[in-house]
């Protein structure tokens, strides 16, 4: 079906029409000049994102659904770095005429089954046609306690680092996708065989925001000094926090949580597994430190690896490698407009 | 200079650097994974605009400045409507490779001076490359006192209808300059004679968001039953608020706000003034209803003018033209997908 049959209205209604809104702190979601919230006691959090066709993502091997529920995750996982919990959003989109009613309910059904699952409502948006390909925005209202927003220049000397789940999967998933790609080049049917890759597809196509991690903190009584979430690399969003804390840090490689299947495609792509997993990208886990003296509460926690500590600034930020080579970090990260 | 020469996190350091935080709600800006705001006792409202270049704008004519104040301006103006007072934005932009640092410049010191002027903070965004143009995605976040957000579907029967300033000038101001665009096609030096017409570029190229006619209506006592702000059109406008609120309406052609520009140049394009006025949008005047009570109190007021009133359902939503006649609203609006 064309847009155009629907018009901007119509295409809404068609895509939101069902929404029921979940939480208390959603007053009014779509239908008014903007949406109404409430926060009371609150503190609110507001992080956005922009994603755009050929920049962030290829629709070549990026199925719509999967696009819609990682848009909305990467979100909330800004909001989850934050030590908060994600409560609505708000989604615009460019729309170039090549894309149908059904793709938009793909990305939709995407976008709302993230919605689902982490318990945040969708309240607004825009609609627009666009030019050329698909442009999406997305911003995301969070709430935290008040004095218990979790930010990234309160890490301390002696502080121990912490980080959630493997990293550099996401960025094997894609460089996997890539050669796949340019493989099946020009070939209608593009269905490579990914059998015992799945994990790193899944890192890539669809990842998770760590609720489970800001639950488990929470749990065990554990306030983070500092927390940032990695979607650069670990080496860049570490330099975040302590260039923001006025500190320095000591990381250890033989650390770093990296999973079976990362190394594993590492070794066939001939590259260096641990740069993978410093500047890779895209993991969305979480990167925090506590204090030395929760080391007894933390050491017990499933999920969570200590990768090393907090010195002062004047120490530097380094790495030190399995040989014991101390190599100074380097924030690679990703600069789109290289 | 090349923004490839700053990458994202200087370029963001470089617009943003300087920026002082002026309202009490906002704990942190630009520099975490989200910005921090404390509301309390307010409602929270939030509205989102997505504004796509080739679509919603063109750099032949829209300085970057004007574009980058209008693209702030639009987004009060939806809090406004709200009966709301805008407090925080977020700024998203993607950018392709023949902009340069001094053209975000000049879209920032717009944007900025928006800021300024209507008391908002600039608290966050995204920065990235775009292969083709200029989008920009601003969320703007905004404050209503408890029970006084005014929505679209409360209008009562008998309800007066009011409009602020006046209509069909901004639409006025685009034709004006798309007719200037095709005399001037191909030539380097665009720089036509816009004498006696500055006020329909103003209104198109600089739109203000009526903060003035809110604290009016505040300092009168006046809580207006329904509210809404004009972008895609008085008759699209009025529509959404009869049909949110059940009831219908009868507006008076000869009671429409129209300036005196606007009408010269309908009369030389030879366009319908009353449709201009009604269809044109982009005006970002505020269209409300008040109890009929309330009479006395609103024709006093300077700035707005009554067009009409609110009826039952079953009577239509029609406009009463100068001959009589009566004539059902019709929502042509805009559709940007046809």
């Amino acid at each position: 079906m064309e847009i155009s049959s629907l018009g901007e209205f119509g295409l809404i209604r068609h895509l939101t029409g069902e929404i029921k809104l979940k939480n208390d702190s959603t007053l009014k979601g779509i239908g008014d000049d903007a949406a109404v919230l409430s926060y009371k006691d609150k503190e609110v959090l507001v992080t956005t994102d922009l994603l755009l066709e050929g920049i962030h993502f290829d629709l070549t091997y990026v199925p719509l659904k999967h696009l819609g529920y990682k848009s909305a995750t990467v979100n909330f996982s800004d909001i989850y770095a934050m030590n908060g919990q994600p409560r609505q959003i708000t989604v615009s989109m460019g729309i170039s005429k090549r894309f149908s009613v059904e793709d938009l309910e793909d990305f939709y059904e995407g976008l709302k089954l993230a919605c689902e699952i982490y318990g945040v409502d969708l309240v607004g948006g825009d609609t627009s046609a666009s030019l050329t390909g698909l442009c999406i925005s997305i911003t995301c209202i969070g709430e935290a306690s008040r004095d218990r927003t979790v930010y990234r220049n309160k890490a301390q000397n002696t502080d121990l680092i912490y980080v959630s789940g493997d990293l550099g999967a996401a960025y094997m998933g894609l460089q996997l996708l890539e050669r796949e790609k340019a493989i099946f080049a020009g070939e209608k049917d593009f269905t490579p065989d990914f059998t015992g890759k799945e994990y790193l597809l899944e890192r890539q196509l669809k990842p998770e925001a760590r609720k489970d991690i800001i639950r488990l903190l929470d749990e065990n009584g554990i306030l983070p000094t500092s927390m940032i979430d990695i979607s650069d690399g670990l080496s860049s969003e570490l330099l975040h926090i302590c260039t923001q804390s006025g500190v320095g840090c000591r990381i250890y490689e033989e650390r770093i949580p990296v999973d079976y299947q990362t190394a594993l495609m590492a070794e066939q792509f001939n590259m260096n597994l641990t740069t993978a997993a410093l500047n890779g990208g895209e993991d969305y886990e979480l990167l925090f430190t506590v204090p030395l003296s929760l080391h007894e509460k933390t050491e017990t926690m499933d999920g969570i690896k200590l990768i090393g500590r907090i010195c002062e600034a004047a120490e530097g930020t380094n790495l030190i490698a399995c040989d014991g080579m101390e190599i100074p970090l380097v924030a690679q990260g990703w600069n789109s407009f290289l």
